[in-house]
């Protein structure tokens, strides 16, 4: 998607201005998410989930989201990226010039019909459009499509979710003509051994389109799933600035991983990220000021780095 | 230590009684304490660091250690461990009856004598009669002596710790006559990479003198480290229940890492530890009424254990 992905080890995904501000109180105007989508940029985050197609009455947060993908794409270096649930969807983030859209499946039947009133052969079917619309552009000017897969790690309805039945999702996806295949824990649910088994069983069956983690932080094992998953050479994980969007304090809390302690793990490991800690721990400012009643966190934020801590070598 | 440690494949050294209380808010009667440790045995932990024999006006909060010791003797099943800055310390407790004690010596020298106002020089030197005091016990009576190398991940005085460093302080413990070395991440420093690092090059040194792992959760990074300690044959592993003692939402946070977190991430990975960790949550009804004013936490605590969880097989 861009030049500079040669020059890390690990491409971090940023969600927050979707995933982090779909579930804050507060409703960001749409200057304040274009200062943090370029301030993160200035610290090196190469892909960034700038908002989601979804009706405006449904969230009224994302209602920019068509100006927020315009104003993004002249950020320099970015890859961006934005949810849709549905044709529509795609349509709309098409037509503002999106690089990558993400649809999300749940790998749970029961989890698709209550969030999304469709089960997986419509998913699926939906996908199938979308892909066919993707090629209805010419070479060089194509859109990448991305599913994710949701409750590929278990679901709070459904409980234990199969690991074949992420395979076959995915292999679904593949043959309705996807670009890459992502896995979520959406509940939280993951552990360090299944995140192994699940996604080297989902590599054996559609190879190289086996994309990013994303991995919440609700039973406290978001970063060790990441070193799990870093074992069977997972290389994009999603995460959120501050942790937006889910707090961990509360009963139920579903937050995404931390961006800054992802990003600290990943380097203390060696593994270059492309990012200035520093810098990206700097943007918290623009979030606490446009969120005032939403609260960040994360653990490096708190605690500051080590005394002597050093990155990657660039 | 105790017959039922064969039952199990990894042992959970529960710490909150000592590090947890010596850092709350609160002074928890003595009853209470008991309370907590019957409870928490009954739950299935086997081995408890029930208070520290330190001078009552420095921390009034482990004054009744030696009651603590002699009530927690009473428990079936339990090692009782106790903590000993000096060898004044460890009369204390092998009069008390303690099965084991462990002595903390901090691999960076500033930090030791900021501590405790010895080098390691001095350290060694009251470790090593300690350990002449234990050999005067019969055999069969003879209490256990455990070292915890403190900082041996980094220091927030002298920043970056020499692994090397960390290997001779081992070597020079086992000499003067420890029966264990524990490794320990005292202001939370240690990565994964590092973590694994560490643990082979002291075996390296100490061979199967080499024992538990004490992380802090500081940087985030706690239970990722106990997976990487997990992969280089570590099987003990110190915890404070709801994370007494650290606040992980203040800055600076230091706590230890959640014993229920511990014990989850340990079931899912199919590791028995004997505990029940239903009955384990449960025991924090009797820390919060006894310490209204300190705050416990924790993930699972939280959010509460996955639809579907299953424990690793008895």
């Amino acid at each position: 998607m861009n030049q500079r992905t040669e020059d890390i080890d690990v491409l971090v995904s940023e969600v927050g201005p979707r995933d982090g501000l779909q579930n804050a109180k507060g409703i960001m105007p749409t200057e304040d998410k274009l200062k943090w989508i370029e301030t993160e940029a200035a610290a090196g985050v190469l892909e960034i989930e700038v908002g989601s197609f979804v009706p405006p009455k449904l969230i009224p947060g994302m209602a920019d989201t068509g100006d927020v993908v315009k104003g993004a794409l002249k950020v320099e270096g970015i890859t961006v990226l934005a949810l849709v649930p549905n044709l529509r969807g795609a349509e709309n983030a098409f037509k503002a010039g999106a690089h990558k859209v993400t649809i999300p499946i749940s790998v749970s039947e029961p989890h698709s019909i209550s969030n999304v009133r469709k089960n997986h052969k419509e998913m699926i079917e939906e996908v199938r459009k979308i892909c066919e619309l993707r090629d209805s552009y010419p070479e060089g000017k194509r859109p990448h499509v991305e599913t994710g897969l949701a409750t590929a790690f278990g679901c709070s309805i459904q409980g234990v979710v199969d690991e074949f039945e992420v395979m076959r999702m995915a292999e679904a996806a593949v043959e309705a003509g996807v670009d890459e295949v992502g896995l979520a824990d959406t509940v939280g649910y993951a552990n360090p051994n299944q995140v192994k088994r699940v996604f080297k069983s989902t590599r054996a069956a559609i190879g190289n389109k086996l994309g990013s983690a994303h991995f919440h932080n609700t039973m406290g094992l978001g970063l060790a799933n990441v070193l799990a998953a870093l074992e069977v050479d997972v290389r994009t994980f999603d995460a959120s600035l501050g942790g937006l969007g889910g707090c961990p304090f509360a009963p139920g809390a579903s937050g995404n991983i931390v961006t800054e302690d992802l990003v600290f793990l990943l380097e203390s490991q060696g593994l270059r990220t492309g990012i200035d800690i520093e810098k990206l721990m700097a943007v918290r400012e623009i979030v606490t000021a446009a969120l005032p009643d939403d609260q960040i966190y994360g653990h490096v934020l708190l605690a500051g780095l080590p005394k002597g801590f050093k990155a990657a070598a660039a």
